[in-house]
């Protein structure tokens, strides 16, 4: 009972389980991520508490396909669980708390190794838009190189200045590319940074084949600017087909 | 009771359900289309009622995978719904009302994001025929630039003018590219229509392919001009393939 | 009684069903080669009658991916089926006939339009060999171009004097690739066909990437021409692990 | 009786039957390597005996997808079955045996013919490190050409000369190339050499897409010499995702 009481007190705003929503949409997007390629065995993506912003969501260290609503677990914005855990978490999470400080609009980050990104991690072409949908990606995605924090090491992004570093790097974008690694996506929602994971994959590779054809037509400023002030249309009719795919079943 | 009356009144000419072969094909279209991954959440296809050639049947907006027969609503040209209906309906539906107007020809429309279309999109490398089967490219699909109608925009195609751009940038063309964006295929024939939109996919990563390796030859003028008098051979054959790789059981 | 006996006088030598080991491994060849995307709606796939070599086996006009042992039956070399028969069948049968007669030493032949070939049948690039089992590729396989006889069609083998251009070009090969169409390979055996079309498909996507990294650096002659004098080690394994892939049991 | 005897006699130091931890995880890597299409029906793998350093356990020749428990058999390092057996070897075992010879941290080996080396196998371009997890390919993974050894054969490593050029060529590398074949993996332990083998293929996909976007950037010299100092972080989440997916159930 003294126990409970001390978890309690140390979690303090944070609640023991997230919003009903808040969770399938973390447990789906694990999956959805998965089934799409997007996320290997060691990609994670966290949400921030819209009632205790102070805190995120986020599996234990496990590969995103096996997820359950049992393994997601909250963090403070240093990366520390909040309620006691004997059981591993991700060497890389200080990615998200990183971002969450340095982003107050952000509410999803996930961190991957996408396939298609990767030529893109170690090119000077930059990622660029190829359709409409994929604006986000601005007049080209950054990169960070973290030789510009280290110069040695498995270019995991692991202590609190590579994660700055990475902040910094991703500036008021929506992704960041890491040399040699991989990306990382920020959103609004679980559901957006989903989106943008996965229309980014797409987009890379469309670019790739592009680029055999000769010179690319990317999307104009002022289409690129057209999209950070609207919506897009009817954004979860993909989300609940994702849903579906990747087996995960009701609404 | 007055309700249906009205209801009967407002439809006029076009039934209450498209003939049943009619709409057999068209929930099946959508079903071939997802499962050749031609179609995404977001596409659409239509077919002209052969008997009240001022209406076309489409499904609600929903994603193409999902359509069942019971999803299947009737448009005038003017792209409204024939029959009251709380239903959603997909933005760019213009699309289909504008070319049905501008090609009395055609009977089938339908509306992709195709991935290795993309590319073409994209680039003044123009998509072109490399086998028999993809003659009714012709000299190469030509490619609408919604710029020239709008310089702002999310791209998609939901005004009338920007569907009117649309069908001239068509002409009498059977697929045009939207730069940005996706593509539009017509037909004959539902059937004519969905073997396109494949085919077209195909003979798009075969010449990127191709172009790796040095310069492409195309199919000769003759050959393309024997294929608008020619019919294809047997092209049931793969629908019927088609239909049971997508799930689909019977004819 | 009588339309059999009319029946079996039209046959001559030919028995009613072929060697039930052939009938099973060309009803195998037909799910394996389409379980590959080798074959799609419209290739097909013969044997030779080895007791009545003026014969041989394919299936009725289908796709393969549906062939059953049932479907199998008997023409001569000038592609007449040997007994009545109301179904349809192909119409490039005479492909088949026309190599049976040209090439004494071929027991097997199949027509695909394997999609990686595509890129070669368009090429000035030839489609050699990148590794020892692909020696069967020589110094490039040939490209047939059926404007050599015709220059109007849509490029299907149809016609004796097509079939007999097609036999010309093939010479002494193991695969011809037909311009704006697909490939013929023809083997000692079904089951050499089939690893030589299920081969060449792996090679040119393989050939297609290495020449994005450079120049490509083939077999040597001396590798090409000790392939013709050898046997490959253990061939049936991969046939074998072919069937289960395609559903088939047994065996 | 006697024959147990002799058999136990001839075995001198190896077990009956590997370690049980040994045995699991070198079925599970056929398998996990089948489902990644890293292995085709002509691969194998081998795990050296720990406890028995002059002898090495592998299956019998077969399609590495169809390996199980009691297709594992004992050789010692001059690639002789350790018991009396009837059934077929692996004509290429001969790479085992003297890369452990010459190897001696050595602990399993595998050959490949991993679909997106085969490029790399024969190209001046060297296949490098793209991505922080194949920091084990250094400054670029060797090619073994057999005509340093013979200039005519089949270009399989069936000799004990080829097999020596071969170890030769590996020398203290992870990965060496063989032209016009494939590759040769080892690793300290059975899931390492996996681990290697799957990271080389995607590493060569990705190398080869850069390729198309411009100079590509790989590993720094540091970073490289990190890798081998520094242990990988929680490897064997991904062999379970990996198990899962090749459908083997437990631990």
């Amino acid at each position: 009972m003294s126990l409970e009481v001390d978890a309690t007190a140390r979690a303090a705003v944070v609640p023991d389980r997230p919003d009903s929503a808040l969770l399938e949409d973390l447990v789906a997007a694990n999956r959805i991520l998965s089934d799409h390629g997007v996320l290997d065995a060691y990609g994670h993506i966290s949400a921030r508490d819209p009632g205790s912003r102070q805190h995120y969501w986020i599996s234990r260290a496990m590969s995103p396909a096996l997820v359950t609503a049992t393994d997601i677990i909250a963090c403070d914005l240093d990366n520390n669980p909040v309620r006691p855990s004997e059981t591993r978490l991700f060497f890389e999470r200080v990615i998200h708390g990183e971002i969450y400080k340095a982003r107050p609009d952000v509410m999803a980050v996930l961190h991957d190794h996408s396939p298609s990104l990767i030529p893109f991690c170690n090119s000077d072409t930059r990622l660029r838009p190829m359709v409409g949908n994929a604006a986000f990606l601005g007049e080209g995605a950054p990169v960070f190189d973290i030789r510009t924090v280290d110069d040695d090491g498995d270019l995991n992004v692991c202590s609190l200045p590579q994660a700055r570093g990475l902040a910094r790097a991703l500036g008021s974008h929506c992704l960041v590319l890491l040399r040699g690694h991989g990306a990382v996506v920020v959103g609004d929602t679980i559901r957006q940074a989903v989106r943008r994971a996965i229309i980014a994959e797409t987009n890379a590779r469309q670019q790739i084949q592009a680029t055999t054809l000769g010179p690319v037509h990317f999307l104009t400023a002022s289409e690129i600017a057209y999209a950070k002030r609207a919506q897009p249309k009817d954004p979860d009719r993909a989300w609940q087909l994702w849903k579906k795919r990747a087996g995960i079943s009701g609404q």
